[in-house]
């Protein structure tokens, strides 16, 4: 067991597993953790496989092990909840705040001794382990929350846990990208319905990270700048498409904006990524986080299916290139109707919107609080 | 009124429907086709807009006038049967082979006057008009029907309509790339349960082809050859994830799959296009296509959704880089689970695989036909 102190008077106290893994309790009044985990040990499953994709030259990550994961297990057996009674859980304690631990179905996983991917482009030898790490980062211990339902003070010890763990995994040597996700609704696939978030930290730069790497280059050779600055302030001109703005943060649903729904969350001070983040920025987050999440699942009075992810800046390059936003996109575009990658999306990348940008801004905007 | 022939003994006959659009019937039996359109005309929505996504220089198509379509009609009164009795379909005859007309409400469509795009990267005057076409195929007029279900005759009869309606798209000159594709199943988000194919024909190279161009002319130009050439060779070389072979085609899961049960399926000697195949590739296709599809359905012995996509060479640049393949995915992974793009997939680029190539194509195999 080991204990430290990180910012906004968030403690950290990290145990052991019964089968070895970390789990980290962040709290914020000092809670002290002790609860052992006394479930038997299983075995872990062992690393997948990295396999080039020639046409594209883009890694896939195969994790064949993870077919058999949990999917969609009744409240009563739901892995999140705290341990209570006979359920024994991946929290063992009896009630959390945010808890941190690896995936116990990582897609990416650490490496065995020395490890580095080929740079190949065509059919060759063509592979790789697929290192990184797969983390579960649970934010409420309410089975039946939400983000939007959390306290501005739960958002901070959130927001503190992401920070921490962006921090932490930047020192491993094979990570080079660092990307905290939710997947909220069955609608986007979640296996869990537990709200929960995860970090996938890669080792290698994920491919849609790569193209906004190369453009934001090409855009700083041509113009001294960095794009993503440019890009918020347009959004901040243009005013139409702003949902909501504090002092440190301005949300906003892009200008083109692939889903109905899509909201970006920037901060006005750019940074690279939630480490370089100051307290009062971070101090900040909460109240803006829970203001457009609130208007997203009052648009239709139901709680709105969103992937929403935290866009950095690469571990190791870019650095002066890419900057921190928090991107939600909705599937939904209509009660009862989604958004599908379908034919165009899906086979050719090209996305085709069904709503306005500025539409879908100003029906949030309108959204009573 | 026209009419033409084409191969594989295929004619074709141009009748106006009422709204101004082209239905053109493609017939093996020489049928007489005259059935007038007798529906009121209805206001055709405008063209929608082209906006650049700055971050990663790509267009997305805003189609916000196509919110309101038809959303899963129930059969009787399905706009892709042929009109019989009161039902004034989108067919004006009461039976037809293989039609192929203007999508009612198309995302892209016929720019009026002089048109371009403007070549920008970053927040600059990004945006244009959505000119493109977009084109329904319908090749049964068994409302239940499938394509596996077609016989050889029908799928030979739909490749001569969708090699004629590239050729012909190719010849208009804002359209840049062409991709047939079939939707299959609400699952992947089809809006009409009629089967159905469509031709999405570009004005601007999209995201996903504009990878491969690049990632072909690198390959080219440090190889000398032909990147997807080298790609077959080597399935053909590996054996082990080949599910298919005549003749002329060969069908297998790619080393790199995206999806569980991911079809390629290429012609032996390589073409930019289907205008380009030979009579006898022509001929060859239709078996190993209704092969590779009763397969898929076999394997969990369900109708599979899944996007069937051509992939072409673009019309006018790259025609020696890339080449005619046909790619199947199928979004189901097991009986009841789907794949979903999700945090991962969908904001970062980065696809996990939950099953090895190698074993799908096993499980392919193994169907019984």
């Amino acid at each position: 067991m080991s204990s430290k102190q990180l910012g906004a008077k968030v403690s950290r106290t990290d145990l052991t597993m019964s089968d070895g893994r970390t789990i980290r309790y962040y709290d914020s009044a000092g809670q002290s953790r002790s609860a052992k985990d006394s479930r038997p040990v299983e075995e872990q499953p062992g690393i997948g496989e990295l396999r080039l994709d020639p046409l594209v030259n883009e890694w896939v990550v195969m994790a064949a092990h993870r077919q058999g994961r949990v999917f969609l297990p009744p409240k009563e057996l739901c892995p999140l909840c705290p341990t209570t009674g006979d359920l024994l859980t991946e929290i063992p304690d009896s009630n959390y705040e945010v808890v941190v631990f690896d995936n116990k179905n990582p897609s990416l996983r650490s490496p065995v001794g020395d490890w580095a991917l080929p740079d190949l482009i065509g059919p060759g030898t063509d592979t790789g382990s697929a290192a990184g790490k797969c983390e579960v980062v649970c934010f409420t211990d309410n089975h039946g929350g939400s983000f939007k339902d959390l306290s501005e003070r739960q958002v901070r010890t959130l927001l503190e846990a992401w920070r921490d763990r962006t921090e932490e995994l930047s020192k491993v040597s094979y990570i080079r990208h660092i990307a905290p996700f939710e997947n909220r609704g069955e609608e986007v696939g979640v296996t869990l319905a537990h709200p929960h978030s995860q970090i996938y930290a890669y080792s290698y730069i994920p491919p849609r990270v790569e193209k906004m790497l190369s453009v934001a280059k090409k855009y700083k050779e041509s113009s001294g700048k960095v794009l993503f600055d440019d890009v918020v302030a347009r959004e901040i001109r243009d005013q139409e498409r702003i949902i909501a703005k504090n002092e440190h943060w301005v949300a906003f649903v892009p200008y083109a904006a692939r889903y109905s729904f899509e909201i970006h969350v920037a901060p006005l001070s750019p940074v690279a990524d939630l480490a370089e983040l100051s307290e009062a920025q971070s101090d900040a987050f909460p109240s803006i986080a829970l203001e457009v999440t609130k208007r997203l699942d009052g648009v239709f009075n139901i709680p709105m299916a969103y992937i929403a992810t935290w866009h950095q800046a690469p571990v190791r390059e870019g650095r002066d290139l890419l900057r921190l936003h928090w991107q939600i996109t909705s599937v939904r575009r209509a009660p009862g109707k989604l958004k599908y990658l379908a034919g165009s999306e899906s086979t050719m990348g090209a996305f085709i919107m069904d709503l306005k940008p500025e539409q879908s801004a100003k029906q949030m905007r309108e959204v009573q609080l």
